[in-house]
């Protein structure tokens, strides 16, 4: 029954009943939140054994970890990550909690110095620019706006950006200096890019001498699924390209340990770590070594991790389940919406009719559900379809995610046969 | 008897038998290290308990410390260190381990962003320039270097900065936008700024309106004897003087907790604060608000600070005040060197006869000595008159303190007799 075929008579009808529907839901007077990417307590849970260690304050090396120094942090904790992050352990840089602070930091040193091929400041170009996939994070969007830089949406595909247009504005523009990306379980449609996406990007001819792509592998082991997805090594092939300089990698335990109490990493070539790390010398005098000690003591190794991820999982994925499910019994062939089935991550992308998205989401939040804005997921906030809503299920316990998602169901119905019958008139 | 006031067979004597103990210090082989204000392993021992804390993770209010939020950090923690540092709970930020962190983004969001009151970006600005009184922190010169930032050193006296000087540049130069000042035990000459300093450093007209004090009150509670010197307050000087956004607070809880992983904070005005909190907010999601549990926990309130500096101070008093005796025993009434008596902080300021301590400093090394450059306690590492040392006695143990002091004062001796030699020809 796709709703665009109804005849006038039918399309009222259905427009009535989720009308009706929808008034019921407002009666309920819910409270639940669908907006950010956090993990539930409960999940936190699973890492409550590491509130009360280190039992010790050694490093590996004989570091006392409670004092100044080690710009670069714990070898051990960096050795623990560097597969799973694809970055050799002596390119990785463990720092403080915040994977979003690293990459804030890299574009203030590369405004305020001199990237590793730069020929001048980033302050001092007229212009920079940033290619965005959409859709994308919200928060590389609002980072980025700060300080003046231009945002460029690139349409993405279920390889990844389009790299045709990708290559043609980076080939082209001397003042695109970056792309953001998400390579895995994206942020929010779950894409993950394809080998030959992320060779392209590694290859490509850039009219920038310092065009850097910002890898933020925040999801690189939160997998959904039992086969999980592996994708190419970024940085071996911009090395093996002739770019080593290219890529900065980002990552973070914020999402496997403590959201606000993680280690989070940037890995780059020899030349992208020297700069970084000098840089950072200036800023402090080190990170919080003790809180890598205390990772190293509770995830113990790479086996470590994945075991911890499989219990994330068991919690998780039932949520997606179920908005999988309730969007299908709810919506299913209506031809309403569209939305994502993810291999891993946080976030389930979902796309209603052209011109639907805001009305959705205000419709939800009528009827005490919160849901992240529609058009954060682009620059500028701006969604010219105005049709991407993204779903944060972690976060809320799974019968609040099922309300959550029943609600958001019938918003969707009854604001799409609202569209409806006013292109039918 | 007073070296300068030898005749040249008595200063050649001297000076020989200056030569022959240095020989025989060579000889020893010693490997110690006076470079860093760093604290003991057995200071950091003092607060082992907290490795193992928190024993929940809940704050006051009901927040899940393990979870992503909170920009400006526990209000307990901030509670906690209110009154010592001297800036109302509201307007206090607490962050994650350092401070100078702190200082180093707030000149970031200066450079790209607009103070309050700033007429434009400090990007934007043809010359930036922060008046720096000498002797001060080498990082605090380091960190502003890095942005080309023009550094220009005013003298101290007993009571701060010669605020002659310091009036006139800033009422004079537009360009002047900063000053760098750790107005408590002062680093490295142990001055802590009198009531009438702190009084025209707040009332003083500026030719900048976004002209800012960088009060860095690194060793607000570092006292070293029973008579604790308070300072006046900055914050509400500021205030009573119609420049309400002058100043800017920072200290952590480095050298009371452990140096890296304490707690670092930033005050200043209410306008301020919101302009902090507003470009932090770009860059992370929240602060280790578990490390903020963990220090509330372990040091539960203000008297439980002061109690717990007091445990720092037995363990280090006795290094400063065997500093002071072997210097007094090998050096005093030579007039080859002065030295500063500090009541708290980290260091020692030692001045030798103009134009030697780079020599000084070379010589200990020949000893195995390591001392901080000669010329780091000045902007560019140029100390005009080369005479100012700094001697950080906390990290060695009592004995290696003593050798290494009384290897100093062989080299300031040998040093200054060949000077007064070299004088006397």
């Amino acid at each position: 029954m796709t709703f665009s075929a109804l005849n006038l008579d039918e399309l009222t009808a259905q427009r009535d009943r989720a009308l009706s529907d929808y008034d019921a839901l407002v009666r309920r007077g819910l409270s639940l939140d669908l907006t950010r990417g956090k993990p539930s307590a409960r999940q936190l849970d699973l890492a409550a054994a590491m509130l009360t260690l280190p039992s010790g304050h050694t490093a590996a090396d004989g570091t006392d970890c409670r004092n100044y120094g080690g710009p670069q942090g714990l070898p051990e904790v960096r050795a623990m990550f560097s597969r799973l992050l694809q970055v050799p352990v002596a390119q990785l840089v463990a720092a403080n909690n915040s994977s979003l602070s690293l990459m804030h930091d890299s574009i203030v040193h590369a405004m305020l110095g001199r990237l590793p091929g730069s020929e001048r400041r980033w302050a001092d170009e007229p212009r920079i620019a940033f290619l965005c996939p959409v859709p994308g994070y919200d928060r590389h969007f609002a980072l980025s706006e700060r300080f003046g830089i231009e945002l460029i949406a690139v349409p993405m595909d279920d390889e990844g950006p389009d790299m045709d247009v990708v290559e043609r504005l980076v080939r082209e523009d001397a003042q695109v200096k970056g792309i953001w990306c998400v390579p895995k379980y994206s942020n929010p449609s779950g894409v993950s890019y394809g080998e030959e996406t992320v060779r392209r990007l590694a290859a490509m001819p850039a009219a920038a001498p310092d065009f850097r792509i910002f890898w933020d592998n925040a999801y690189a082991v939160h997998h959904l699924t039992d086969t999980p997805v592996e994708i190419a090594d970024i940085l071996a092939l911009c090395a093996e390209n002739g770019n080593p300089d290219r890529a900065f990698v980002f990552g973070s335990t914020s999402k496997i340990t403590f959201a606000g109490g993680g280690v989070a990493f940037f890995g780059s070539s020899p030349a992208n770590v020297a700069w970084m790390t000098g840089n950072t010398g200036k800023r402090t005098i080190g990170p919080d070594k003790i809180n890598h000690l205390r990772h190293v003591e509770f995830l113990r190794d790479e086996d470590g991790v994945l075991e911890h991820m499989r219990r994330h999982r068991e919690l998780i994925r039932p949520k997606f389940e179920a908005v999988d499910l309730i969007l299908t019994k709810e919506l299913g062939g209506t031809g309403l919406a569209s939305w994502s089935s993810p291999l891993g991550g946080y976030f389930i992308s979902l796309d209603v009719l052209e011109g639907c998205a805001r009305q959705v989401v205000s419709r939800a939040a009528g009827a005490g559900i919160a849901l992240t804005p529609a058009g954060a997921t682009h620059p500028y906030g701006d969604d010219p379809r105005d049709s991407t809503i993204r779903i944060a299920p972690t976060y809320p316990e799974l019968d609040e995610v099922e309300l959550a998602i029943s609600g958001l169901a019938t918003c969707v119905r009854l604001v799409g046969t609202e569209k409806l019958l006013e292109r039918a008139r």
